[in-house]
């Protein structure tokens, strides 16, 4: 049995690499699993969903794995794998996924209602989502791999393109999600709230959705100057209050078809308030430019419980919405983890075609799994950057 | 010319039947239109939503003639209606709709672009919804004719049916509005708040949809039995503050497939809370019932402001939801005005074939033109009726 | 290990009970599986495409346990079974599916990729559908049973309404398909061809679905006699060619909102004509019927080969279907076998709460396994009964 | 009061340009109309389907004015057109709709049951299709013009892309209309049956839909060459029987997950039988090559009627369809004219922003008015062309 190493949460902006156990076929509470699959793992990336625990916003306890995008090459299997075999190229939708509940059939694999006895909804290395070891390892376990897998058919082609589809794990999924609940289609103007990696995902979505106009919105000149530089209409929210008035100023008109939250709940006022934690300003501001009948896609993420808020109402996830200006547009509201599954096969054949160039987009830069303290520690200073963890050297190895 | 007399709305808590104007085919600016038809009215409701503004909740203007929910006959037609003739029976959806723009093309004729300056959308008798006068009234225009009209098949059938039938004006649409956008179908299991008119309208379409079980809550008893005596599950909420235990100990499970709020921002709480106003209790208790992946129908009037409330976050439309709830649930949350058009000519069917006896359901009542003032009083008591206006004496006749 | 019998097809005309196999935990090529359970048979039903085969128009071979139509009680699990148990009572959808392809993720199980090497879609004890043992006996296996299972909440309350319940496994679900994707909803006027249990099933579906008039055609007596009793209105093709005019007779117009062929190939001539064989002739009165923008659901079975048909064309699949007049009419066209788990839960849950009384509405008629050689030769006749068969004597038991 | 010439229609194969009547605003029964306006047309195609009354496949009477593709500016307008003003630039759908009945409430413009005596369905100079008046001429008339058009936002700006925005009359749409009815989207894998102008729309279609892979299949060499160099994967039909084949020879399987029928009724055989009419092998093809639980989109047309086939089946609208394999695959087929206004505004929108260079893709190439008689003979000989007229001279003065 090899080593394994992964990367550990210590406490609030601590994180290290650390010896971890070789995973076992076996679920949380140590019963053995006919179900699942052990990967190398090929890749794992840095999300914005880890910041919230490492930035000590969460109860999530110390010593746990992280990583929830994964991407890796089967090692071992169990009796019921059926359809996959040892060799096989996967990627990890993040979320965990029974396959066999209600909601599971339904393709709502956020909100699967096995796998987490807390909630609906499982995830791997993440607080309160079922208690799944994280994948930003050399070694990972899969529960239900048979359901939750998606097998690139060539694996040569895939490792050519492995910085894209590494984001079919999460973020490209999340924001595409974002794009679609919106009602993003064939030119429709869309407005995207966070130019960070989920929001450029999502503005990626709308552009190969057909969008005519995608704007980003976000207070970080180097993400805005990123996002410019990837082909959307940036939008800095530094420069007024009145988000209307910033997108007329490119469309003629002060509303959009569509827009998409990819900020959640840390998220800061506008112009003069955006020293403040605000919780619904984006949602109060994508009501205002939403034009009536339109949608609002919400992948950013909004807690049940944010002990680490100032704001008293939103520690326990209370949020000041001014709902009546949304109910008056007869606006509808699209919330929850992404069903990565409902999306990713479809995604993937996008970027082997050539026709979604994520990894540009987000631009991927690949570290060692011994860089990852310090990637999340650059990603938490708002670098225009999406980290990518290559702990087995995989990716060097194809680059050189 | 004939005379015309109207209920008016002269300050807080005060509505009188006046003499108004004969009415004219012209818009509100005086512009005369060729799509307009003008009706003797057959009979014209009283709604939950006039209440608020006779209230004084609203900055409604004295002088106001009431009234959005209008059945009548044709007694005169402008040029360019061509697909309607004097003497036909019409129901008029309570949104004033175009016809020809963007939204009304998609049919979401709750948020017309061209019947109102101020906004989206427009209705009859209501502040900032265009200035089109109300049709608690003998005789009533209603513009764009051949778009917003559905005459009935057969008079003489219609009118064996009217006390159900004058419930397409409003609220049966918007009860099964509610009741669709939750996502209710054959099988579901369903909460609707609010035993008031639109809540049993939302109950009897969860009904006709096939629902399961359809429970009803509230606080006020008469509403309660009188919801029993129609055959749904009654929740009293003065029970409990635990809307979850109520739901458990009827269907043994403390979640619903799908919720209806027919309440709206002038909610108050539940339990020992409930005697204060709390807007967003309603919208809170449905993310804690609603199962995960469900969504919930917001037939219920939430504004953008209310000079009248005592919250000063909700003076200006601002609520405390518990958003981070339903974000961990997957919920999706529908808004708005119910684009009538969308539902009331199948609903027709249903209630000409028998499938619908929503005059029951709601407890239709007749009232003269000069008892509507009392039927605003007794209609704000809590009882647990529908007053229906019979301006014209053409409900008493066929009675006769 | 317990003896085993079932019902097995001998040749065109020939069914008889005999000795099988006890069941394994195996594939059809016998390899192992850790996903499948044993059920002990509670109830297993004939249906009309078991016919297809016994009257020879199809290829299966002369040993196959038929059976597709299967409620049990677990008597034996998988080691990958986790969310079922023994003694659990089941119902079973006709379609085998593994849960874990392209097409079970999106719930299109009719069509599974993975458990039929000739073509997308199994079945148990059906000709070309993977080779998976028919359930007409006192045991069989089911695999993928975790996804592919649901389990009655309350075992007494189950078997109350088993007779009802009984039907979740192909007819119910594959009539309320065919009323689903022809678009049937509140206030509907709907036509389905076929009196049979399907037409029966699809017309009931209409029925809790809220259409307003639901009329179901058919050339015989008895059938249509039947209809009447349970409800809907009976349309006798042997009195006219014209169906717009029988409709007409009923709803005052020749055309319908939506329609079913709960037919299929073996279809007849209407009128003059009924006593030839015309396969199109079901789907081309459907397209005189169906009004402009319409529907029309069809699981009514179409086969690839019929090498039993005296039309030429026929033997190969091919229909002189008048698409011309489809199109003009821009009709959609719905095919295909029922994925029965899109629907079954939330069918269990209305007859569960009483809304759809299927086993009155199609006769249910219990017989012994040795009656079942009977009861298919009567069902062939044409009665007007939908044939349940009690392998165990545990529907015997409960009725004493 | 204006000459006004245009394309009229003399007999099998032969058009003229001739002196027509300048357009009244009035219906094709001479009632005057308060809804019209009248439109110098300022470009006007010629359409696969007008070849089909040419060819004297139908039963247009001679005189016909022919011409359904239509955009121009407004230089008269009735009395009840309020939202549009003399001047305005407009695009015209070829459908005519009257915005107030049950079909075109729902968007079903394709369908409007007011427009057309002998069914539903209205179209601009079409046999069958209520009598309006065609519109390759200098003026035409448009009735319910505040429901039917759509004002380019900025004439200008439009007159730059007009070659691009001719195309939203009819086969952008109607190519659009195909792919999402087959249910094109992100990551598809697209087959499209024929090289034509339609075709090729429907292609633009699927990819700024985000399909993966479009195909587009036809024996026309040159029509081919073109496909080819604009993008799309060539499929020649003269080089095999099977499209499997061809299809696996692209995209490695031998099936495709969308599929699009831009071809209809007057079909020609594959392969060997490339010189017969074949009226269902287009069809048929599709229903081999489309993946289970696929769609089938079929803009291109089908008649009730084609007393030109030598088909005698054909001759009423009869194919022989292999149903049996389509419904053994779940498919669904969509099917009719196209409902234009659904799409056309979002279409614009793409065009304007310039993510649908279309006339590139169809080859758009002006002629004059007195050089359309050229036109359709050159388009009838299969050309990689789509002609359009310039009746006024309009398209050649901006050129200029």
């Amino acid at each position: 049995m090899p080593s394994n190493h992964g990367v550990v949460y210590l406490g609030p902006g601590k994180v290290e690499v650390k010896s971890i156990d070789y995973p076992k076929l076996a679920n949380p509470k140590g019963k053995p699993i006919e179900h699942g699959v052990i990967l190398k793992v090929v890749s794992t990336n840095i999300c914005g969903s880890d910041q919230h625990m490492v930035r000590g916003r969460t109860t999530a306890p110390k010593g746990l794995v992280l990583g929830h995008e994964i991407t890796g090459e089967i090692v071992e299997k169990g009796k019921d794998v059926e359809f996959l075999n040892v060799g096989d190229l996967v990627t990890v939708p993040f979320n965990v996924a029974c396959g066999r509940c209600r909601t599971c059939r339904e393709q709502q694999t956020g909100v699967c209602l096995n796998v987490n006895e807390g909630r609906a909804g499982g995830a791997y290395g993440y607080v309160d989502m079922g208690g799944w070891v994280g994948g930003q390892a050399e070694y990972v376990m899969v529960p239900y791999a048979d359901f939750n897998l998606i097998r690139f058919p060539d694996k040569a082609q895939a490792m050519e393109k492995i910085l894209d589809l590494t984001m079919l794990s999460d973020i490209l999924p999340t924001g595409f999600h974002g794009a679609v609940m919106a009602g993003v289609g064939v030119g429709s103007t869309v407005y995207v709230a966070g130019a960070g990696p989920v929001g450029l995902a999502a503005a990626a979505s709308a552009h190969v959705l057909g969008a005519a106009v995608v704007m980003v919105g976000d207070m970080n000149k180097e993400r805005l100057a990123h996002a410019k530089s990837v082909g959307f209409e940036p939008i800095d929210l530094t420069k007024s209050d009145k988000l209307e008035e910033l997108i007329a100023a490119v469309v003629g008109v002060p509303e959009v078809d569509a827009s998409v939250d990819a900020v959640g709940f840390e998220a800061r006022g506008h112009g003069a308030q955006h020293s403040t934690e605000a919780p619904a300003t984006v949602l109060n501001s994508l009501m205002a430019v939403t034009r009536a009948a339109g949608a609002i896609g919400i992948p950013g993420l909004y807690v049940t419980e944010d002990p680490g808020s100032k704001d008293e109402a939103a520690q326990h996830g209370n949020l000041r919405m001014r709902f009546g200006l949304g109910w008056a547009k007869s606006h509808r509201f699209y919330t929850g983890q992404t069903p990565v599954l409902r999306y990713n096969r479809q995604l993937m054949q996008a970027i082997l075609h050539g026709r979604l160039p994520i990894a540009k987009v987000v631009n991927a830069t690949v570290i060692s799994l011994d860089e990852a303290p310090r990637g999340y520690h650059e990603f938490d200073t708002g670098v225009a950057r999406k980290f990518v963890i290559d702990p087995n050297g995989m990716l060097k190895k194809k680059a050189a």
